[in-house]
């Protein structure tokens, strides 16, 4: 069986850099054997952000590529805290919010771009976690999607 | 005193079908005495959901309804996942989730439909936990009303 | 080393009243280490809520303000719950919601008005925690605010 860093780079992806903070916070704390992740926006490899509405000036593909790429940018900090995903043993919950019109009623479709990634590096069994998906009135700094997460991992 | 199933027969409910997952997620996950149930929207006995907008398809009393029957539809959930709601030790928080106008601002009375139906089953003490209620621009094909929630359990 | 009670002291900071659940929940719940705290609005002094719409009716300054006095309620309730502010270890996290306008994208700027409140009574270590700054479509009784939180606390 494949580790999650092996199947990372099977798949052939690079991560973006981990996101600094925007505020007063930490990207992930630690407790008890779970690692608490803080909202991560579609931080992209070139340091920006996919921004902009999904149901108006975003389809659902764009919403669904923002979602994964947030999942990419999650992984970036699971790996700068722990060192290695490979620490990583489960996702417990990821919580996914489309930034859309009041009309948009897709966001399973959109979300499942972070959650077929982390299925696709932690398994189908330990990968997939449970989950709500929402639309949101407005993100920060205008990002198409933001996700939070719980991962239950070795303790760094 | 009585156990949540022999509550359930006494008040004459009747749970809908445990829902199937809408996207690539668990209806519930399990770590170190919690149960992570996803987010779970009015699943109605026959199968459907209860839709619109609460503030102006839809009246608190509608949401009210939505939500009492989303605590239902986390119920079957929680049966499924551990055999019996006789597991269940109590509620430790839900998050409540109403679509709603932007002038809606009866959020609390919305969800205290499913946390009076938990109250009732698990009791004035244990059944009740922490909260949020808040009002959503979208939710996932229209659903009324969406809530997750973490409850203390026996492990399955 | 000052003791969170002592900072509050030296700041100056009288809390507000502990808010009274309005609805069937609880203001806070323990399990396993963990303080769950449930949403909390911005509760002044005098027994009122800052409520109003940031980024039409409201300035990023005033969302500050009230995500500050939001944090001061959270304060209330830990201490009326652990006995004193001293209980609580760490800041796990924190999910705070802003009711804002779809243009308004500024949310870490609000939120920041509790993250700091938080790290100048707990530390710039402990105090801060992982985040989410989200804009909402409406939140209950207007409030302006709505944070929920996870602490590490002795158990009480």
């Amino acid at each position: 069986m494949q580790t999650p860093e092996e199947r990372l780079k099977e798949l052939g992806i690079e991560l973006p850099p981990a996101p600094k903070a925007i505020g007063v916070y930490k990207s992930a704390v630690f407790h008890n054997g779970l690692c608490y992740t803080s909202g991560h926006g579609p931080l992209k490899n070139d340091g920006t952000l996919m921004t902009g509405v999904v149901g108006s000036e975003h389809t659902v593909e764009d919403g669904y590529e923002a979602a994964r790429q947030t999942g990419l940018a999650i992984l970036a900090t699971l790996r700068k805290e722990l060192g290695t995903l490979n620490k990583v043993k489960r996702v417990v919950k990821i919580f996914g919010m489309v930034q859309c019109t009041a009309d948009f009623k897709q966001h399973p479709a959109v979300i499942n771009g972070c959650s077929e990634l982390l299925r696709d590096i932690f398994g189908s069994d330990l990968g997939v976690g449970a989950r709500s998906a929402v639309g949101m009135l407005a993100l920060p700094v205008d990002m198409r999607v933001e996700i939070e997460g719980i991962f239950e991992v070795e303790m760094p």
